[in-house]
C-alpha cells in the first residue's frame, strides 16, 4: 500500500505520454504546472514524432526511458490509449492515469475499449486512474500532474484535506474556492470513469497518509459500494472525516423495480441513506464541502456533551440569522444554562432573552467576550458554541477575535467553538483558523456543517445483534417453489401464495386463508369448501398469478364478500375481467382470505439498488407514502433499533403513535417485521420483497399482500 | 416627497446630536465616516457640555445652530432622546434619526417612551427614523451618517440598489459582502424599530429616486402592511425589483388563533404569502439578496419567452451542479430546440445529450462559444441562458468571457444571459457585469435567483372580478346574532348554528339539519320531532355551544346514529360528558344532521394575521393538513383563479383529482367556497372563519362544521 501510495501521489520518476510541442495544447499543462510549482521528481516526456519537445528530450516510448518509471499520465487521444498502456505495462509502471474520454460514457464500443484497459491493468497489477481523468495533484511535493487550468495559480494553498472527485473540473473549483477561504488541500485526484481504481480503492490507498486529516468527495455516482464502504470504515476508524457532495439529487428517473417502494424511492435516496450509514457527511451547500471538515475533526470534543448549539453574538440581526438557519435544519438551540445565566448576571454581561445569547456591543470589550466564551466552554451543559461576529471582524480583527482565540487556547478540549463573521473578514478568519477555530464564509454553509456535526447518524449502523434470517430454510422453500413455477433465466415475480410462503419462513403471518389451485378456466363454485374450512365472512378473494403483481390495478381483488353467492360471482367476474384485460396471464388459482381490520397500514419493501445494493424502505400505507414521499430508507439489513428509528421518521404513523387520542398501533411488531424483511438482503436470489399493505393492529401486524421478485443472477449481499 | 427625500438622503445641513469628545466612542463614527469619505454638506456637532468637540465648534442645542438644519441624528442615551427631539422640532428639522435602544423592544415603559416620540414627530410633520437605527448612508454624496463599523472601509462601492434593513449591523454586512462581489449600493437605511417611518414610507420616499434601480430588504418583521403594499406596488409600476430576506422563518410559535388553519400556518407562512402577493422576491439564500436584483431587472427580456432555463457549459461537472440545483428548486430545464440542434450540428459544435448543453473544451474557442450563445439567444424557444464557466474564467478572463460579452452586446433585447463562474473569478465577473450580464458567486444563489426570475407569482394578484360578499346582508345577520348571544368587548366564538347562518349568507350549504334549542338541562327525548321533519338516518348529533369550538375533542359529537333510541342516549351521554369535562360551558342546544358521505375532505379558513392582515388557508382534510403541512395560504380575499391555484398546490387532493383511478371530486365548487370565505376578509368584525371539514362530493361541496370568531375591534380589511 505504502509503495502504491508513493507511486500515486509522490512518484520519483514520471512519464508524460503524448505531450505536444505546442504550449497552447492541453497536453502540455501537467509539464508546465510541475515546472511552475517546482516538482522535484524526474519528468520524462514521451512523443514518438519528435526528438525534442518543450526544450526537453522526447522519448519514443515509456519503455525507452532509461529509468524505472513509477507513474505515467497518458495524454493521447482515445484510440492511442490502449497501446500506450501496453507500453507502460511493459516498462513496469505502477500507476497509470488516462486523460482521454470516449470510453464507458460513449456507448457500447467505448465500454468495450474500457474493459480492455481494465483487464490489461488488472493482469499486470497496475493501478489505473480514469480514463477521463484530469490527473493528480499533490501540493506537498508540487506534483501538479493535471490538465486543469486552475493550477496556473501563482501558488498552491497547502492543506490537510484530500479531494477525490469524479469531475476533473471540480478539483480546480475546489482549489480556487478553498484558497479564497484559506483552505488548502494535500492531494486532489480526478477519478474520471473509475474504470478500475474507484473512490474506495484510491481512498484506501490514501487513508493512512499522515499528511491527510480528512476527505472531500465530489461524486457523480457510486461505483463499487463495497470498496467505498471499506474506505469509509477505515477513515472512521482513524478519525478522519469524509464529507461528500453528490450530484444527481434531482434526477426524476426512479429505480426500475416492480415494487411500490422501489418506485417511490429513487437512486438519490438510496445513495443518501448509504452515505449516512457509512458515516459520510453529505452536504447540500457546496461551500460546506471544504468548510465542514475542520469542524467535524472536533467530534471528540463533543463526547459527553449535549447535541445542541448556542449562538453568541454582538450583533442581534446577524445572530438571529444564524439561529434561523440552524432551526430550519432541525438543530436544537440552547440559551444560557442556569449556571451560566447567574455567571453572566454576576459579571454584568448582557445576554438578551431567549435562545440567542446577545452580548450586544458590550462584547466589543476583550474581557467581556473572553469571560462569556470561557464560561460557556467550561459549562458542561454546553454543546457547540457558534460566535456570530459583526463588522468589527473586518477592520479590527485583533479586537474582534483575540478574546475568542484566547478563550479557546486556554480551554483546549472544552466545548467546541466555531465562528461566522458577518462581513468579509479574511484576516480575522486566518487568525481564528490558525488557532484551531473553524470558520464559515456563509451562514448556510455554517448551518449545514453544524447540523452534520451535531447529527447522530452513527446510530444507523448495523450492530452484531441483527436477527439474521434462516437462509437455509428460505433457500429450501425457494428451491421447492422454483421447481414448480416457471421462472426463466431473466428472473420474475412469485405469485402471492408462494410469496406468502417465503415471508412465513420469516415468521410473518397473514390473515386466515385458503388457496384453491385451478387447473381449468371454468368458473369455480366451491364456496362451501372454503366455509367448511372454518373461514368466516366477510371475506376477500383474489386471483393468484405471477403475471399480475399489482392485482388491484386489474380488478383481480374483490373485498367485502358477505355470502356464498357473492363469492362465486366475484370469482367469475374477476376471471372474465382478466381474460379481457390480460388474456395471456396465467392464473394459478383463487385465494380467499378473511377480511382483516386494523388501525392503520404500512408498506415495507426490500430492493437491490443499482448503485448501492440492498436497501429497505418503510412508508405510511395507502397513497400517503407516495403523495407525500413519507418513507424512510436504509441500507439492508437493519437491526431492531434502526427499524424503530425508521418507523419514527414516518409522519403518517402519527395516528398509530396515539396522535389526537387515536388508538395506538403495535409499531414494535412492525419494527420486527421490517428487520425480518430486511434480512432477505442476504438471500442473493431475491431482488425485491415487499408487503403492501402491512396491517397494523393494536396487537401485532398482518401481511395483506406479498410480492417476491427473483433475480436473473445471484446478487451479492452486504454481509 | 422630493424635499423629504432630499432631507433624508441628501441633506445640505446636518446636526449630529450628542457626539462625544472621545474618538473611540460610537457616537463619533458618523462624523468620522462623513469626513473620511468626503461628505460635502455641512456637519454641525451638538454637545452642551463642551464648547469644542473633535476640533470643531460644539453647539449647546440644534436650535442654537445658525443655519436651518435638514437632518439630525440623535446619538444620545435613551432618556435624553425625547428632549433632543423637541429641540429638533423647535429648530424645524425635517428628518430625525435616533440611535438609542430601550424603546418598544424594552417592555411597556419603552413602548410608552416610543409612543411619545411618534406623536410629537407626527404633530410636527417630522420624519422619524428608528429609534434603534444605526443611521443612513448615501454613497452618491458620501453622506455616511452611521455608527456601523463596516464604513471604515477605504472606499465605498457605489451602486444602484437601495437597502432598507431592520437590523443596523446587516447594512455593514451587505456593504462588505456586496463589495467582494462588485455589487454596490446607492442608499442604505437602518430602520430599527420603525416607530414612525417604516419600510413602506421610506420605500415610497425613495422609490422615484433616479439613482435607485431596485430595493434590497432585510426584514425581521412586517409593520404597517398597507404602507408596505403601497411601496411594493409603486416599485412594481416603475419596474424596480424588490428582493427580501426575512428572518424568523423558523419560529415555532404559531399564530394565536382558535381555528385549525390558524394553528397550522404560522406568521412566517403568512408573511411569505404576503410578499409573493406583492411581487416581492423572497430569497432563502443570503447572497441572492444582492445578486438577484441584477437578474430581476431583465424581466422585460423574458416577455413572450418560455419560463425555462438552458444551461450551457464547457465543464460537465460544473454544469451538472447548476442543473441539479435548479431542478431541486423546481425550475424547468430545456436542452436545445430542434432549430438550435441543427445549427449546432451544422457548425459542428458539441452539445452533449439531455438537458445540459455541454460544448466541452471546444467552447474555449472564441468563435464556437460566441456562435453557441448567439444562436441560443436568438432562438425564440429559449427562456433564460445560464453559462457555467470553468477554470479558464480565473486565469484567462478575456478568453472565457469575451465571446459571451460580444454575443450579449450584439443581441440586446434577445433572451437574457447570466453567468456562474465555478472558480473565484473576480476579473471575469467585473467584465461580465460591466457588459450587463448578471453573475453569481455561488451555485445556490444562482439557482435561487433564477427560480425567482422565472417564477410566475404575478398570477397571485387579486383581479377586479372578485365576487365580493354582500357585506350588508352579513352585517345584518351578525347584528341579529350578536343581539341575542353574549359576546363581550373581548370578542368570542359563535356557536355552530350561528356560524352556519353566516356562511349560508355566502351561499354555502350544509347537510339537512334541525336545531333544537334547549332551555333546560334535562335529557331530551324529542327524536320524533326530528324525524317528523323528514331527516333520514343515519344521523349525527352535536351539542351546540360557543364555549366548545372544537366539539369532537370533548366528545360533544356522536356519529352513525341509526335509530331513535341511539339518538336519545347519545344526547344524554354528551350532556353528561360535557357537564363533567367543561361544567361552565353554556349549551345552546342540540343539532341533528344527516350523515353525509363524500369523496374527500378539505379544511378552509380565514384569519387576520398579526403582521400582514387577512389570509385565507386551504388544506387537505383529516390530519393530512396538519401532519404534512399540506396547506396553501394567500392574502385574502382571493378570486376564483387564485383559489383554483391554491387547491392545485394541495398534494392530498390527488385522490380528488382522479389519482390512481379514484372518482373525481368537485374541486371547482371547492374553489368557489374558498373565494366566498375569503371575501369575509372585508367584514371587519369577523377575525376568524373556518369550515372544517368541507366535504367534497362528485357534485358540489358541503359544510360539515363551521366556526366564526368575532373580534374585539373592527379590523381593517385589505380592500
Amino acid at each position: 500500500m505504502e509503495r502504491m501510495r508513493q507511486a500515486l501521489v509522490a512518484p520519483k520518476v514520471v512519464a508524460l505520454v503524448g505531450v505536444s510541442k505546442d504550449l497552447k495544447k492541453l497536453s502540455t499543462r501537467p509539464w508546465q504546472f510541475c515546472q511552475q510549482h517546482g516538482f522535484r521528481g524526474k519528468l520524462y516526456l514521451v512523443n514518438p514524432l519528435h526528438k525534442k519537445v518543450l526544450g526537453q528530450i522526447a522519448y519514443p516510448s515509456v519503455s525507452a526511458i532509461p529509468e524505472k518509471v513509477d507513474h505515467a499520465y497518458i495524454l493521447l487521444g482515445t484510440m492511442l490509449v490502449e497501446a500506450a498502456l501496453e507500453d507502460c505495462i511493459a516498462a513496469g509502471v505502477k500507476v497509470v492515469s488516462v486523460l482521454a474520454d470516449g470510453f464507458a460514457e460513449a456507448g457500447d464500443r467505448g465500454l468495450e475499449r474500457q474493459g480492455i484497459l481494465v483487464s490489461r491493468a488488472d493482469a499486470a497489477g497496475v493501478m489505473l486512474i480514469g480514463p477521463n481523468s484530469m490527473g493528480i495533484v499533490n501540493t506537498e511535493n508540487s506534483f501538479v500532474c493535471t490538465t486543469n487550468a486552475a493550477f496556473k495559480a501563482e501558488s498552491l494553498t497547502r492543506g490537510r484535506l484530500a479531494v477525490l472527485s469524479h469531475s476533473g473540473s471540480l478539483i480546480g473549483t475546489l482549489i480556487s474556492r478553498g484558497k479564497a477561504r484559506n483552505i488548502g488541500f494535500s492531494k486532489l485526484i480526478s477519478l474520471g470513469n473509475e474504470a478500475q481504481s474507484c473512490v474506495g480503492t484510491v481512498g484506501l490507498t490514501l487513508v493512512d497518509d499522515k499528511e491527510i486529516d480528512g476527505f472531500v468527495l465530489f461524486l457523480e455516482t457510486i461505483r463499487n459500494p463495497d470498496k467505498f464502504a471499506a474506505f469509509a470504515s477505515a477513515a472512521k476508524r482513524l478519525g478522519k472525516p469524509v464529507v461528500a457532495y453528490m450530484l444527481g439529487k434531482s434526477y426524476e428517473g426512479q429505480a426500475l423495480s416492480v415494487s411500490h417502494t422501489g418506485a417511490m424511492t429513487g437512486e438519490a435516496d438510496a445513495v443518501s441513506a448509504f452515505l449516512a450509514y457509512h458515516s459520510i457527511a453529505e452536504v447540500s451547500q457546496f461551500d460546506a464541502l471544504f468548510e465542514a471538515p475542520a469542524l467535524l475533526l472536533k467530534k471528540a470534543q463533543l463526547a459527553n456533551r449535549p447535541r445542541h448549539a448556542t449562538v453568541v453574538t454582538t450583533t442581534g440581526g446577524g445572530g438571529a440569522m444564524v439561529v434561523d438557519q440552524l432551526s430550519i435544519r432541525g438543530v436544537e438551540l440552547k440559551g444560557l444554562s442556569a449556571a451560566s445565566k447567574s455567571f453572566f448576571h454576576e459579571q454584568n454581561i448582557p445576554h438578551g432573552s431567549g435562545k440567542l445569547v446577545d452580548v450586544t456591543l458590550a462584547g466589543a470589550q476583550y474581557d467581556v467576550m473572553k469571560k462569556a466564551i470561557t464560561q460557556l466552554m467550561t459549562d458542561s451543559e454546553t454543546g457547540l458554541i457558534i460566535v456570530a461576529i459583526g463588522s468589527s471582524a473586518q477592520f479590527n480583527p485583533e479586537l474582534a477575535v483575540k478574546p475568542i482565540i484566547d478563550a479557546v487556547t486556554e480551554n483546549l478540549g472544552a466545548a467546541p467553538v466555531v465562528a461566522f463573521p458577518l462581513p468579509i473578514a479574511t484576516r480575522s478568519m486566518e487568525m481564528l483558523e490558525e488557532a484551531g477555530v473553524p470558520c464559515f464564509g456563509s451562514v448556510e454553509s455554517c448551518a449545514d456543517s453544524v447540523s452534520l456535526f451535531l447529527g447522530n447518524k452513527d446510530s444507523l449502523l448495523v450492530d452484531s445483534s441483527l436477527a439474521e434470517c434462516d437462509v437455509t430454510e428460505i433457500n429450501k422453500r425457494l428451491d421447492t417453489i422454483l421447481a414448480k413455477v416457471k421462472i426463466g433465466g431473466a428472473g420474475g415475480v412469485l405469485n402471492e401464495v408462494d410469496g406468502n410462503d417465503i415471508f412465513a419462513a420469516l415468521g410473518i403471518a397473514g390473515p386466515r386463508q385458503l388457496f384453491f389451485p385451478a387447473q381449468s378456466e371454468l368458473p369455480i363454485s366451491e364456496s362451501k369448501i372454503y366455509l367448511e374450512q372454518g373461514l368466516s365472512y366477510p371475506l376477500v378473494t383474489k386471483l393468484v398469478s405471477k403475471d399480475l403483481p399489482h392485482k388491484s390495478d386489474y380488478g383481480a381483488v374483490v373485498m367485502n364478500i358477505w355470502d356464498n353467492v357473492q363469492l362465486d360471482s366475484a370469482v367469475v367476474e374477476m376471471r372474465a375481467r382478466i381474460k379481457k384485460l390480460e388474456p395471456t396471464a396465467y392464473i394459478d388459482g383463487v385465494l380467499v382470505q378473511e377480511m382483516a381490520k386494523g388501525l392503520g397500514e404500512a408498506i415495507v419493501g426490500l430492493r437491490h439498488d443499482n448503485l448501492v445494493g440492498p436497501v429497505i424502505t418503510v412508508g405510511a400505507g395507502g397513497v400517503l407514502a407516495e403523495i407525500y414521499k413519507d418513507v424512510s430508507i436504509r441500507p439492508a439489513p437493519v437491526n431492531l433499533a434502526s427499524a424503530r428509528q425508521m418507523i419514527g421518521e414516518i409522519k403518517g404513523f402519527a395516528g398509530l403513535r396515539g396522535y389526537r387520542g387515536k388508538a395506538k398501533g403495535d409499531l414494535e411488531a412492525l419494527a420486527q417485521l421490517v428487520t425480518a424483511i430486511s434480512s432477505l438482503a442476504i438471500v442473493g436470489r431475491i431482488t425485491e420483497a415487499e408487503i403492501n399493505p402491512v396491517l397494523v393492529r393494536a396487537d401485532g401486524v398482518l401481511m395483506l399482500d406479498a410480492l417476491i421478485c427473483i433475480g436473473p443472477k445471484i446478487l451479492q449481499s452486504r454481509l
